[in-house]
């Protein structure tokens, strides 16, 4: 359907476009519009009903709202800023060259102005960055009966309806009501008697990744944000807290690599700022491993004795960097679902310390009966390799597994303790254990 | 709160704790069940009101679902399994030991019995297997007015009346309304003129990966699910979703540091399960590395006269491997999110390509600066360990870069071609580079 509408523009079809366009939805002309080059976006975009415009462009990308908004007349940004949900003009502001900024809040109310600047200046990842104000407001001494009509009145303008807030003549939240109860009450009632007062609610403040947790754990689909003075100002809606989800995982995915985490897609990041992103912390690390280089030239006479004592280094770093990667891992995760603490540090020592002791057993017992008997390597090193392998293993573990929960306890981000810096940390200490056992077993 | 409930517990004061049981809602209730000992929490649960123990039960940990159901009578159970929703039902079912399920199903009658077991034999992980049946069904030529009527009487027992599903007589799917559509339409109309008919659905065997594809983009609460006859056989909601979500995020975070991905809390899973995840993947990569140190073996000659060459290895293979990680972590989310497919493999070599090219001069400077200048190594070492830096992190960066995309064009998982894999591989290349490049330089 995709490519029949995108071959029709291409040979100027507009009529056969027009009724094509009737059958979609607002992503999937935002889908198409993103593969037209701009000349075709804005003879694209310029066939849309107009009401459809508004919610097609609010599923483009950045870069195209900005080439739209770019090339059409102060009115039909006008218009779009009208109709579009407030967290998506603010969204699409944020993204915005302040001289584009300018343009589009020139040809807003002095009133609602107002209210931008003060969404705009709520920090990055908070509460208040990605709220909406579109929320049904009722009073508590309104009937059902009354509340389903003011609903039916202003409900098509509102981010959801499905969830009603309720306050007091100073805006202060006072409680809440779900469509699903106001539906299924007597219409005679009063808000009063049907309404939920203790209510979950957070702060403009918060972090987003709080706010999602409570989503998750109360199957919400939307929550209210209140002010210091716990007045109500906004909402926050179940489609927006997935997107945060899976930006907060990118962000793990990111850190846990080694990367300062972006929030644009990689094919739409130029290549120096790819670059910067990884540049710092690999040379912390290239750094850090020469510090494990300087190990093996400490250790350099027991190398140049038993030379063969070099082959088996790749495999020991490997694995070890492996094995501690694991854990560590599993304790990152645990920790940004909430299912591991602080507390549980000795847990996760004991843990490890049981689970290493039965990885170790069987990968040293496994490499010893392969270079021993395959390899014919000589016994004295055999044993060392082996008995490094075995050690580097539980070190690796446990270092993997507290190192996360240590972060967690200085108040830094648990996802840098991951595999890069564990393998640096890790390859330090194999080597350590391999060449004093070498030198120890060997008699060196 | 918390706390209080659970000392006034121990205590014994039951009537207090009765009191505080009616300021908290189910899920607070089920985090206190948790931390109880089983013979408190058995008596915590006969005390909560007999519809809150339903929610609370659907909200506690499979361990204790099951030791709640191995203490109550079978009237107990019934009365639970009852009253709660049909997919909480399944999940409880799924995770239950045989016997527990037999005792279980004996409580129900013939009809629901063939339904629980078609519902367990859909497959893991398909959208059958995490859809309900409590869905609001109407028929096309109900007035609103009458669809209002409809969900007033039966509303309450619905996972969601925000999506209504029309039906003909076939129980095949007709079109949707959402309550919002229905709530702020003219009451007179019927159903036919205002329902949606470019129904988005999945079937029973989709993934619920690419189910939770299709909520992202169009910002679902309710997704209906279809038989292959295209009869509506169950919803999924929203909450349900963002489960999975995080579930596929763990799956991805487990499998990118090779481990077999599980959905059992880390401090829930014994030490051999545990383990038995771990080993196979730390057992193919140890013995992959060993390969890496036949290279080692076979340049014996080269490093026993420039024994300083070793000193260098670790660094070489860490920062290639971490250089490599980067990539392909950037890579998989890519292809995880939808934002990067097969088509794009040129597209990613080429900005690799010119990426690296950026990381690796940049570090391969600092590198030569250091060794040179402030480590005083010698002219010919400097220049082959630099040039094998700079080598390293571009093959990493494009080994990591495409690695996954081949991986999706062969039906495979993307996350194995992560940090552990590359990084075995990045190995190999950096040591045969390195050799290789000294034996040149230093003329050996």
């Amino acid at each position: 359907m995709k490519e029949r509408v995108i071959e029709l523009l291409k040979d100027k079809k507009y009529n056969a476009v027009r009724k094509e366009i009737l059958e979609l939805n607002a992503v999937n002309l935002a889908d198409i519009l993103e593969e037209l080059d701009i000349e075709n976006a804005l003879i694209f975009f310029r066939m849309l009903p107009k009401d459809v415009a508004v919610d097609v462009f609010s599923y483009l990308s950045n870069e195209h709202q900005m080439e739209i908004i770019n090339s059409i007349t102060d009115k039909e940004i006008k218009h779009i800023m009208d109709e579009l949900f407030f967290d998506d003009m603010i969204d699409v502001l944020e993204e915005m060259p302040a001289n584009i900024v300018k343009k589009i809040l020139k040809n807003t109310k002095e009133e609602e102005r107002k209210l931008i600047n003060q969404f705009l200046n709520y920090p990055e990842n908070s509460a208040g960055s990605i709220m909406t104000i579109e929320y049904v407001g009722l009073k508590k001494m309104m009937t059902v009966k009354e509340a389903m009509e003011h609903i039916k009145k202003t409900g098509i303008e509102k981010e959801t309806i499905y969830t009603c807030y309720i306050t007091d003549e100073s805006r202060k939240l006072e409680g809440i009501v779900s469509l699903r109860k106001l539906v299924t009450s007597d219409e005679t009632k009063t808000l009063e008697e049907i309404m939920e007062t203790n209510v979950i609610y957070v702060n403009t403040h918060d972090d987003q990744e709080e706010v999602a947790h409570l989503f998750k754990k109360y199957d919400f689909i939307a929550l209210p944000v209140v002010d210091k003075e716990h007045r109500l100002t906004g909402i926050i809606t179940v489609d927006d807290i997935m997107d945060v989800i899976e930006q907060e995982n990118t962000e793990d995915f990111h850190k846990m690599a080694a990367m300062e985490p972006s929030e644009i897609e990689y094919l739409d990041t130029n290549t120096l700022t790819l670059a910067k992103h990884r540049i710092a912390w690999l040379l912390i690390l290239m750094v850090s491993a020469t510090f494990t280089g300087r190990i093996i030239q400490r250790f350099q006479d027991v190398l140049q004795s038993v030379v063969i004592l070099a082959a088996f280094i790749p495999m020991l770093m490997d694995t070890g960097g492996n094995a501690g990667a694991q854990s560590s891992t599993l304790i990152i995760r645990g920790i940004a679902l909430g299912e591991i603490k602080t507390k549980d540090f000795f847990k996760v020592i004991l843990k490890e310390l049981r689970v290493s002791s039965v990885v170790g057993f069987a990968l040293a017992g496994i490499n010893f009966l392969r270079i021993y008997y395959l390899e014919k390597i000589e016994l004295k090193v055999a044993v060392t390799v082996t008995g490094t392998l075995f050690v580097t293993i539980v070190l690796a573990k446990i270092v993997g597994g507290i190192l996360p929960i240590i972060a967690t306890r200085f108040k830094l981000d648990p996802a840098i303790m991951a595999s890069p810096l564990i393998t640096t940390i890790v390859d330090a200490v194999a080597l350590v254990v391999y060449f004093s056992l070498a030198a120890w077993i060997l008699g060196i």
